[in-house]
């Protein structure tokens, strides 16, 4: 398929908005300057009391502020502006989108990309609008951005409207971890490598680790995430998501249906966590005030707009299990959360000890392998060998020595593709391998629900200090496995 | 142990030749630097013919020239020089050896490490004289430089000449490639690390290379070298010492003769190479005039000092099967000739492909992982795993990405240590582990000889241009097996 010749017409709902405005604009700028948009393509921007001009003008003066210096080119940004073109008009305005459809008409052989960056509750009434406005076709697909709702039962809603007007395999739900290059990596690394691959599973394996860890605290959105809390924000989507990449049976084929398939089964395989389990399974907490890079900063319930007497969970350490012949007795611990002491999100495979050891005992602890997938801030994988210590002093003294490989520094690359570049391409080229299938969500949140209404009978979330790794007890809830965090080693 | 306080006197036989002024003497520098000689060692040098002042002397210059400018004192010098001793007699001179015992006698309670640096047809001599001088105790040590005989016949020989007067508990043969820090580092790499440990048999290795390649030609060594050949000179020894280390069986303890238990285990289990198995199994090659680095070279045939109807081969590569449950169908090809395009070192592990394949078919033979084990020039591991092609337009493309471990990078070192370094200090210390036992030693000669036999029956060896990495029949070697060499890849 010649991608340049194949036109894809993509409309944006909510183009003015701060999405669109800051990674979907720059990401089709990007994969316009590497020609992977056909020349024909035009991109409606959807908004509401705005006029043209103020619409174009805005967009422009976002793409001089996000996209980098060395990647601007002012003679590219005319050529990609002129794709642009904005339509004023309220989403529930049915009439209204009449006007895009005869728009859209104008190339009646061209695929048509909805892209809905808007709140999940008003999916519904755009879908309505472009039927009523006769704006779909056979080759129309939809994008619809995260949180598809905040329970199983909401998401359900949202997802049976659309599926109203699209078929699932028009439909494709963003999780935007997806479309980091590290992520999709894991697919290579666990399927494409013998080493990793014949020991993915209990025999090899004793625990894996996966963290999301956010350095920055609520940035003025405090209302908006009280609702929801960690637990809905990160955990039910990117972090089950990489569980889910990282736990998954091989698929027998690279088809979207194929990986999907077997990311549900995984979803399916986790075991329930009861309210018995709570206190050696689960950790929550709120970070209170303390010190991030050496500065003072202010604890969740001073921050601006605060509810004094929230106990929305800033983050939440988890041991997860998977109760399968793949992972039997192989925890996976999982934890997200704010104010933590760096930004990173990485997961760590923890490969069983040898069963026999000859070395210095003193040293037993350390022999260890470990295999580090880090999504970010800087992409690329390291594994942790032991090694002789070097010098004539040291004997047979074992030391950890990385193996360690920087995407960005092996394949020298100006710059790794933002995981909107890799996503809007996907759905241009109708892969759907990237997005999220709606079993997943539901599952998901069948896990996710019943935990939240544990979480609701308790009384309040452990406080923490911003600036370290959580509340205390997640180190007693690894240790009484006899494990370790990744920062404790 | 604290080394400080453990005396022990070196004798050093050969103490103006070659090895000794070049390796030896600048490795002692460096022991004593680190603290690693005791304050009352004294070193004695032995030469024939000779007076003290002109060896004390021509041992400081070389040590001047062979010491790096950043490891070097003047004071450091004055304080080793004070240490050395030269004494003046024949090797075969038995009354001369009352006066190296005297000399001895002066600290009784010291321990004796004589290092016999010269040709090994006169070990015994030495032997004896040392015994008939009295120099000899319960602490007396012996190290003996390579190569002990050029046959079964000879190695036996000269074993049992220096077993009538050391124990093998006192005996220390150097092969200084065990000295090498990578090579060391084996041990650490397969038995520290359950991820290559637990792989590390037929189940999961598809094929084992092992390359020793000289970019130098004869160095004006060409009457010495034609006697022996590349396969007396460096398989025999060198190449089957690497193979031993990387196909042992795990040793339950890191005692030396628990590892040279499994050593020996290999060289046991080596199949022996028949005469109907040499065109599938050997090829043997001189080199002809060539170029190295763009600049031509002579043959070895025209190389100063040359006999024209020689057939010695420069070059031998061979298809080594070790018969036992870890390895049957795991073909270990190894290698070692002069005139290279490279001076290399390297073990190449090469892991089984994954059963089921679900990328680009092209990039099939592209999936397979493989463990570099660089001895030289720059020690250090890297390990290649598949990693999905970075960038927008690459979908699931594979690619090659090393993890790359450099041994001086990795421990911020300002030098790895020369093997005579740890071999000496070893050897100090009493510690045989790095030192080559006679059941080694014979069980390799009884399988060299054998093929020795058959190369004397073939016609010549096969000739190939210097600067290349052996005659092509190596490629067709190789190929049958459907395997391919390192350069190849």
């Amino acid at each position: 398929m010649n991608l340049a010749e194949n036109v894809c017409n993509i409309v944006l709902f909510g183009g003015l908005g701060d999405l669109a405005q800051r990674k979907l604009f720059p990401a089709l700028y990007q994969l316009d300057c590497a020609d992977l948009l056909s020349s024909d393509t035009v991109i409606y921007g959807i908004a509401r009391d705005t006029s043209l001009k103020q619409a174009i003008d805005l967009t422009e003066q976002n793409l001089r502020n996000f996209i980098s210096e060395s990647e601007f080119s002012e003679n590219k940004l005319k050529v990609f502006l002129e794709k642009i073109h904005f339509l004023s008009f309220d989403f529930n305005d049915h009439t209204a989108y009449s006007q895009l459809s005869s728009e859209l008409d104008r190339d009646i052989e061209a695929e048509r990309l909805f892209y809905f960056s808007t709140p999940a509750s008003i999916y519904g009434a755009i879908c309505k609008g472009l039927d009523y406005g006769k704006c779909l076709n056979a080759s129309s697909r939809v994008v619809l951005e995260k949180p598809i709702g905040h329970s199983l039962e909401s998401s359900l809603d949202i997802n049976q409207e659309v599926a109203k007007y699209f078929d699932e395999s028009q439909i494709y739900r963003i999780d935007h971890y997806l479309g980091k290059e590290t992520v999709q990596n894991l697919i290579a690394l666990r399927f494409a490598n013998n080493l990793f691959g014949s020991q993915w599973n209990q025999n090899f394996i004793s625990y894996i680790e996966i963290t999301i860890a956010e350095k920055v605290g609520i940035e003025g959105r405090w209302g908006y995430f009280d609702k929801y809390g960690q637990l809905r924000d990160m955990l039910q989507n990117h972090l089950l998501q990489l569980l889910c990449l990282v736990a998954m049976d091989p698929p027998s084929e690279l088809s979207s249906d194929a990986i999907r398939n077997e990311k549900v089964k995984v979803l399916k395989a986790l075991r329930p966590i009861t309210e018995e389990m709570l206190d050696s399974h689960l950790v929550h907490g709120q970070y209170v005030d303390g010190y991030i890079d050496g500065k003072p900063v202010p604890g969740y319930l001073e921050e601006k707009g605060a509810n004094t007497q929230s106990s929305t969970e800033t983050f939440i350490a988890l041991k997860a299990e998977v109760e399968n012949w793949r992972w039997a007795g192989v925890p996976f611990y999982l934890r997200t959360g704010k104010r933590m002491p760096e930004k990173l999100t990485q997961i760590t495979v923890h490969f069983r000890q040898q069963p026999h050891y000859i070395f210095d005992p003193e040293q037993r602890a350390l022999a260890e392998n470990a295999l580090m997938i880090k999504v970010q801030p800087d992409e690329g994988i390291s594994l942790q060998v032991l090694s002789k210590e070097q010098g004539l002093n040291s004997g047979m003294k074992l030391r950890k020595a990385p193996l360690h490989l920087s995407f960005s520094d092996a394949f020298s690359m100006d710059r790794v593709p933002d995981a909107y570049e890799r996503l809007l391409l996907e759905a241009i080229k109708a892969n759907q391998n990237l997005f999220v299938r709606s079993d997943e969500i539901e599952h998901a949140w069948k896990w996710c629900d019943q935990i939240i209404s544990h979480l609701e009978n308790r009384v309040t979330p452990m406080p923490y200090p911003a600036g370290c790794w959580g509340p205390e007890t997640i180190y007693k809830m690894i240790e009484a496995d006899n494990r370790r965090w990744h920062e404790q080693s």
